[in-house]
């Protein structure tokens, strides 16, 4: 099947993780999935969990072979708001050397450049390949934890592959070798038993939305600061050698990139460091009160607001998760009833950049795009690519074939079609370098 | 026709004057209004305005007669959120002696009340009456007072009648001599050009959810001081002669009424004051990112709140509102877009409780509850009221039928129907006594 007919089939399935309405939408991505990889003459499992399933395929080649994992999800973040997107979320559109879509980038594109890949090489593959391909990363993955612990020895591998990232810039081709952790909180905030009127009772009722402002004001100060007591206690400091192996990037094209006036965060830390290398808190959702157009002068009885801590080594999300419910609780106005719901949590990720296998990664991606890769930590997270480190014990690449420009969780979604291109040569040249390598080429000199 | 069923026909038009989708019905409401005044021999004109239009209605029985211009909306709030309500906003419904629907007491019940006296009285009327209805009060009047302007001749009174008010408690006879004013205001806020994914940005892009929190808690204190610089200037002290006209009130039986846990507000003004003689601001609305189930890892572009401030004199709103653009444009963080909006604006407004025609609203009030009525302010605003009294210089009574906990701007608004009767009752007591005293019984000694 043609690499793009298919992935536009993939792309048009409604798998939103996050809304019930979609449940048997996701089905029905991972049992494409399921259909895919069985016509490339894998065995497929579409894994039942409390939530959304798993979708788990292995294809053996060799006991000699080395053996690869490659992890991405089939789940996709909502499409609201609908009106901003130029042509339909689910209708993916080519349109001046770019595919539209919500999940074009993020991840579906991702993931089905290294099934291409596969199905490119044929009887040429050489290397044990598994797909673990996940329909709830868009939700934290609630229970893909779970799922690799009690899978560990069909999930065994030497090599893990992740990808859903982003290169750093245009035709420059990217390792990534650090990913922030996550802690995602929703704060429900009650004050009366019923919305009252503004009029009647202002001046002397308790107002949620003005709670919601008070504690979001005191959750991070105008200096950009994080002010939970002991958030920033276990971050480990960035060496200047690392420091060294960064990209440079040009502050006011990022700026314009994103059509900012001015930049927000620690003053004291550069652009990069702030987004890679230092923990941050944003608030990603208000709601409460008349939202309508015009007014209504109402007090309402409840408001809430969604927030979300990115994490760095060595911060560990179940200890920040609870730091900040302790501190809501304790800024909490008098007279507000204050509920804290977690909605996601996962571990930060650093590797080394200069291991083998990165290096192995490194010429695959310099063969196709002819020039050497840069190296580069995510600001993002993927939760579960620290449960597969641990549980798995084998090395990390991290290889995204996305930009940053993609609208990634935004209307109007994007995959460059040469990057998908890229990314299907680019799975094509690890593979058969892992086959070369062979084990012995993966391990570390002593 | 019986007042009752008049009363359920006007309740179940949906004549939400903020909803552009209600426009029709809102119309639909003004022309019904129509159909009932002709009935009753009245010269009724449904007047255009460049917004909902006004139901303008005269009958004049005699030149040496006192006129009587009698105020009320024939506008609804709007019912959101629906699942709240038990029964529908716009199917009337009469369950243990309360009349159930949108506009129940806000206003149409209220206003209905004087049409049903006017009819009971028939030829024994005696007063010139008028009816000026208007379809905005809900959206703050904003062409009501042009309209006043415009037609000072022939809205000319006598004494200005305001029935759109509330009992301080069950069964206790009102005269309301006060009412707070309004400005209220929105603000949007923007930062990148489009959403973004909160991982790959957080840390340096703007935030305008976290820029909403710093505003609001910048906008008052948690000392419950509004921050406006200038905000308090004008504010008129309250005297002690005027403090012991007040009733008493129970604290403890307030917070229960709403289910409160605690009181807000000034420390060092009792609760009356904070309600009634203290200006305040309360949020009315917040919306920006993601609302719905689960988590969404979004920087929205765009966010904004809804607030408003009621005013006591001698603030100016016009003064208030600038004050408010100033300080927001002021404490607006770098990288943010400020942009304000003003909803609606209104004078405070006090009256004389000791006035002649006061005393005969007490007297009518009195003959249909067997007691004195008592003496309050609003906390509410009906900034109209403070036109009328400029433009057409005739005093005013302020008489209302509701009660505070009849669910004004909240599901399962209703209305009592003992207090619709009495409203009835005390009407028409009221137009008996103005036909007596005639026009000398309401001038002021000398």
């Amino acid at each position: 099947m043609r690499p793009l007919d298919a992935l536009f089939e993939f792309l048009s399935i409604p798998s939103v993780s996050t809304d019930p309405a979609h449940k048997e939408d996701v089905r029905r991505a991972a049992f494409w999935l399921k259909g895919r990889l069985e016509a490339l003459g894998f065995q497929v499992e579409v894994a039942e969990t409390p939530g959304h399933p798993v979708v788990f395929a292995e294809k053996r080649v060799s006991a000699q072979a080395p053996t690869l994992l490659i992890y991405g999800h089939y789940d996709v973040q909502p499409p609201e708001p609908l009106e901003l997107w130029e042509t339909p979320p689910f209708a993916p559109t080519l349109k001046e050397g770019r595919i539209y879509a919500r999940g074009a980038s993020d991840d579906k594109g991702q993931i089905y450049a290294h099934i291409a890949a596969v199905e490119a090489l044929g009887e040429a593959l050489g290397v044990n390949v598994k797909f673990l391909i996940e329909g709830e990363e868009e939700i934290g993955s609630p229970h893909l934890p779970d799922f690799v612990r009690e899978n560990r020895d069909r999930l065994e591998a030497d090599v893990i592959l992740v990808s859903d990232g982003a290169m750093f810039a245009p035709k420059t081709p990217t390792l990534t070798y650090g990913l922030r952790g996550l802690v995602y909180l929703e704060v429900l905030l009650e004050g009366a038993a019923r919305d009252l009127h503004s009029g009647v009772y202002g001046g002397a009722a308790p107002n949620p939305l003005q709670a919601l402002g008070w504690m979001v004001a005191q959750l991070k100060g105008e200096d950009h600061r994080v002010r939970i007591p002991g958030f920033y206690d276990r971050v480990r400091p960035v060496s200047e050698e690392e420091k060294a192996l960064w990209p440079r990037v040009d502050e006011e094209a990022f700026k314009q990139s994103i059509g900012l006036q001015a930049l927000w965060g620690e003053a004291e830390h550069s652009l990069l460091e702030r987004l890679w290398s230092r923990p941050t808190l944003d608030l990603n959702g208000v709601y409460g009160g008349f939202q309508g157009k015009g007014s209504k002068t109402v007090i309402p009885a409840q408001a809430g607001f969604k927030f979300s801590m990115r994490l760095v080594p060595d911060q560990d999300p179940h200890e920040i998760a609870a730091l900040a419910e302790a501190y809501l609780k304790a800024i909490a106005p008098p007279g507000i009833r204050v509920r804290v719901v977690r909605h996601g949590l996962g571990r930060p990720v650093l590797t080394d950049p200069q291991s083998p296998l990165m290096r192995l990664a490194a010429e695959a991606l310099e063969e196709v795009w002819g020039r050497r890769p840069v190296y580069t930590r995510e600001g993002g997270s993927i939760p579960i690519v620290a449960d597969l480190v641990e549980v798995l014990k084998a090395p990390v690449v991290l290889m995204g074939f996305g930009l940053h420009d993609d609208n990634l969780h935004a209307p109007n979604e994007k995959l460059d079609l040469l990057n998908f291109e890229k990314g299907i040569e680019a799975s094509q040249a690890f593979l058969k370098r892992l086959r070369q390598a062979g084990l012995k080429g993966l391990s570390r000199p002593a």
